[in-house]
């Protein structure tokens, strides 16, 4: 074995048995965008998919400022202790903005990530554009074969990254700020529309009465807009001052996976589906960029011709090359 | 010829003879995703593209609010006054965000869409995720073979867009408002470094004192940040009121399209190889999708199956199925 190649099976090993180190060099490795990297990664998730055990997977989302890190950790220290194993996992398409990643932080959950049976991992810090939802993906089979059975994924509900978010899941919550429904806050309507809860939090102290009649307010909201009365949304509120709501919210979860098994298997297998899609799109991505640079140094080395031939019919040309069955 | 066929030898008689009307119904053609018109559409491209007129392909980009659309009425007017056409077109990423587009509204530039050497328009208003990139390199090679000289793509410079944009123009101005630094406003330091121009707008008014210490602390900020005394970005101020600035930002383009060719073309060398990688990606995709759907309906007949095999291990086999050279 090369002094630098990557013990697979050591990994594999100690992810299994729970390491907590192994955990976190496999998932460095499934980020690495090194060529060499790739095949090792994809080797070890599948020998995890074998390994996955059932999982809550749970995303929680939300405006920047509503309190995202302390209510997981208070839901995280709160599952913990009704014997579940927590891991949290942030996706941030934000963290290239230069004013700073708002996730990614350790520390931002100081007691949770002191806790033996949880996991915290932050979002790659680097401009991962694709690939998002693969990666997440795949750091959730890799602490479901750990042994962690209660995955959070945390984002920002801003931009696009809701719809990310709702293809890895099996149940969405969207919190809010204590006021006066979502087009002040921003929050778009169509992430409403895909939340499972929409948790209004910190009500407590002077929000308490703005944190009620929010309930109300989002209850009205959901009635006149979802058409269905089937899976309807829960709106609630919550406090990670006063910890109301942590234990309501954990036994809607219990509920929710207790008695939603094919609604949650026919929302996995067609979010399996789009990702072997998504899979299969990358596979081919990197063979178009070896053919078209093939293509290049063969045909277009002078760069400083005046003119290139139209890309798209390069393009079709290349294409044809492949002549695909 | 079918009934519904699209007359694209007409059309591109009346783009080459300038008609906007013909030029229009070209880009919604282009702008489709019905699979009958992607062959029409690369058809009209390529004949287009032998037609093409030198043009100044110049990017304006900057966070809401900046003014951008007031700046590039006023540049455009002033550039018609100088004999040149202008299109303008817009990428408008946000355009699926139900809070409403902040573009693609032809009446924000009320004085130039009235002018009959301007071409004005608003970006597609679909949630085209991938291909934005594309869609407005054709539009532009379309305006370019319709006459326009001076193209203005414009983007809101939040998320993703601002490399887009950087890759499908020849030079990008920034647009910043006076106040104190690029931090607070939100931009993104990467932005900035891409910018030929960072023009201080609304540089009038109570705004003056602000937008002229904006332009040292812009200019330190460069200075500061970049390494290469080579090409050096231009920090200006302008006001959209007073139409300060505007005859000196035509000056300062003018400048650099007389002086600059060996740059711009290895520019677009590379931004067309990149295109020709994209529409390559794209043509295996269209392929891979159908091979895709083929292979599920085949084999995974039944969703409601426990566990669906890995989707890598899924991806994978299936593009060994496509059996590419």
């Amino acid at each position: 074995m090369n002094k630098k190649d990557i013990d697979i099976e050591a990994l594999y090993q100690g992810i299994i048995d729970g390491n907590r180190f192994e955990l976190s060099k496999a998932l460095t490795l499934i980020e690495s965008t090194k060529p060499s990297a790739k095949g090792q990664a994809r080797r070890l998730i599948n020998q995890c998919w074998n390994q996955q055990k059932a999982a809550w997977r749970v995303g929680i989302t939300g405006t920047p400022g509503v309190g995202k890190s302390s209510f997981i950790e208070k839901i995280g220290m709160a599952a913990i202790a009704r014997g579940q194993k927590v891991a949290v996992l942030s996706i941030d398409p934000s963290s290239t903005i230069s004013k700073g990643s708002i996730l990614g932080d350790k520390t931002r959950m100081e007691q949770l990530s002191k806790e033996s049976n949880a996991f915290i991992r932050p979002s790659p810090n680097k401009g991962v554009l694709g690939g998002i939802e693969e990666r997440t993906f795949e750091a959730m089979v890799l602490c479901e074969a750990a042994g962690y059975d209660f995955i959070i994924v945390e984002t920002v509900g801003v931009g696009q990254s809701e719809s990310k978010i709702r293809d890895l899941v099996d149940h969405l919550t969207v919190m809010v700020m204590p006021g006066s429904g979502d087009g002040i806050q921003g929050i778009k309507r169509g992430l409403l529309e895909l939340a499972n809860v929409i948790l209004i939090h910190k009500a407590d102290g002077h929000n308490v009465a703005a944190a009620t009649s929010a309930v109300k307010d989002y209850q009205n909201t959901m009635q006149s807009t979802l058409q269905s009365n089937q899976n309807r949304t829960v709106v609630m509120k919550a406090s990670s001052v006063t910890s109301e709501g942590i234990e309501s919210f954990l036994d809607i979860l219990k509920i929710y996976f207790n008695e939603s098994n094919k609604i949650i298997r026919s929302i996995r297998n067609q979010q399996h589906r789009n990702l072997m899609e998504a899979y299969l799109q990358a596979f081919i991505a990197e063979y178009a960029t070896e053919k078209t640079e093939a293509y290049i140094k063969a045909n277009l080395g002078n760069i400083d011709q005046p003119q290139m031939p139209s890309p798209i019919n390069l393009a079709a040309k290349i294409f044809a090359e492949l002549s695909l069955k």
